[in-house]
């Protein structure tokens, strides 16, 4: 099958990449459309030392299944595939199982090819008004939607997003859901425009006040990002990491103590509410989508996501 | 007075020092005991640009007060004085008050000396059964007990603290009191007879196991602590930071991110908690104390508070 494939830090585009092979309990997906995110320029970049097939957005037609009902569905799915019987696993679920394997990310191969295999259990149906450019945000805006499975955030708390890039535009989406006043910030005017057109508030990240918001949301992955994002927090506000950081940063630990700052590191979230709320427009996602390419131009569609302050580029299978 | 005064990094005794002018609402206080902590060692390199006299763990007589129930009597006392009026201190009380002034470390003459003096608010009488170097813990142990104002803590949990030193010691004692297994962690093999003597489990923090416990405090301060202290934690387990930090340090944020780590800064605790383990003696203090020193020689008791693995250094005044 045709595939974009990493290996030694080299991303490929392959037409005869062996079809994966269906296991008891795994289904066969032929991809529809993938997205590509931050963390997949991280991996092609070295982060977590992956080789195979990178991708982990996506949405796609069950062709195969042990599962009768699910054969011939659009799905989305969980990128998370734990073993199911340790402790992790039965009382949180795969997200943090220590031999879990991850689609795209760790020992499973991904969605930027024309066949992925998923766990059974990982698969959701799409409910058939969502389309599949829309679908296809459901992982992302999952993991927006996870900020709010671990924060409590009250509608009179003030909320920053420091990075208004493809991630963080779901999460601003997300958290003024709740009533919460939201702002964007960025670092240059020109990425402002789409909070602007979306009806958020927005500014630049260097004119706003230090110990000014009660909630700041880091989604640049760089440390600057994390500086400002740190520095704009009130005494006993909440950071959250929601970005994927390649190894260390210089932290500013002196007010994360002094100031008594909460940090919550953030990653995958539920899927079924990410459906619910695409399926009724609460989140704007069309907007966000910058490019679409072929799998075949795959390595010319990294080039594209990799430039600043693009949005969302599709491969389209 | 007799005072000891930190200028430009240079801490000096002095004789002649003014005694402090006491203010409407505040007391005069005659210090008693005073105790050094590891923040004021941090002072005096220069950590938080603090100039005057340091020492903000004391027990005292209370000797002019314009609240005469006050008069005569033996206190101890919050270190931070809010404005009173402003939004947070009328909400959090003066911790994180911006124009607060802190006993000994920002803008406001501390316990090193024969007298201090400290807002009415701040001060709490010690009951007679606690003797002076008991009560003289209660600032330190407040501190301690401020990670149970921010965190649950279920019995069942698996606890690390990471520097059986000062603050340490009594971090540990007060997280068993609810049931928990504690295991204080440190570099050295000496570090360990202390947290043996009071009997609780300890350990070498380099073979202790990565993801292995459910919450971990950071006591050391320093860059090599942290480093262990988040190795050590389970996904989704909580990492305090109960140390001072001077500045910046690099940390492994992709952990915090991909496990999902929560992390609390930690600061200033309750005091009448604290007196109350204190006068059940659900705490032990006593073997803490590894010196004592008359004021006159108190550059010679922060020259043997700074050794490595020194436990508590008294000033009597």
């Amino acid at each position: 099958m045709r595939a974009l494939y990493l290996k030694d830090g080299n991303l490929q585009y392959l037409t005869d990449y062996p079809r994966p092979e269906r296991r008891a309990g795994s289904s066969l997906i032929k991809v529809t459309v993938a997205g590509i995110c931050s963390t997949d320029l991280e991996i092609v970049r070295g982060y977590a030392g992956f080789q195979g097939i990178p991708g982990h957005e996506f949405v796609g037609i069950v062709q195969e299944s042990d599962d009768d009902s699910l054969v011939g569905r659009r799905v989305v799915g969980g990128i998370n595939i734990g073993c199911g019987t340790c402790r992790v696993c039965l009382s949180d679920g795969p997200e943090h199982c220590p031999e879990r394997t991850v689609l795209g990310i760790i020992n499973h191969d991904g969605a930027f090819a024309e066949f992925l295999t998923l766990a059974d259990e990982n698969l959701i149906p799409v409910p058939e008004k969502i389309a599949d450019e829309t679908a296809v945000f459901t992982e992302p805006l999952a993991a927006a939607l996870r900020i709010l499975d671990q924060v409590r955030i009250r509608p009179t708390e003030s909320i920053a997003v420091v990075g208004p890039g493809r991630l963080g535009m779901l999460i601003g989406q997300v958290l003024r859901l709740g009533g919460s006043q939201v702002t964007m910030l960025g670092r240059r005017s020109e990425s402002l425009a789409l909070p602007f057109s979306l009806g958020l508030d927005s500014g630049l990240v260097a004119e706003a006040k230090d110990d000014s918001y009660d909630i700041v949301v880091e989604a640049t992955g760089n440390e600057a990002g994390l500086a400002n994002s740190l520095r704009l927090l009130r005494p006993q506000g909440i950071l959250i990491l929601k970005s994927t950081f390649a190894g260390t940063a210089n932290v500013d630990l002196s007010k994360i103590v002094v100031s008594e700052i909460r940090v919550f590191g953030s990653r995958c979230g539920p899927f079924e509410p990410a459906l619910r709320l695409l399926a009724e427009d609460k989140v704007e996602v069309e907007s966000m989508i910058e490019g679409r390419y072929p799998l075949a131009d795959g390595l010319a569609a990294f080039t594209h996501a990799a430039r600043i302050g693009v949005r969302k580029i599709l491969l389209r299978m």
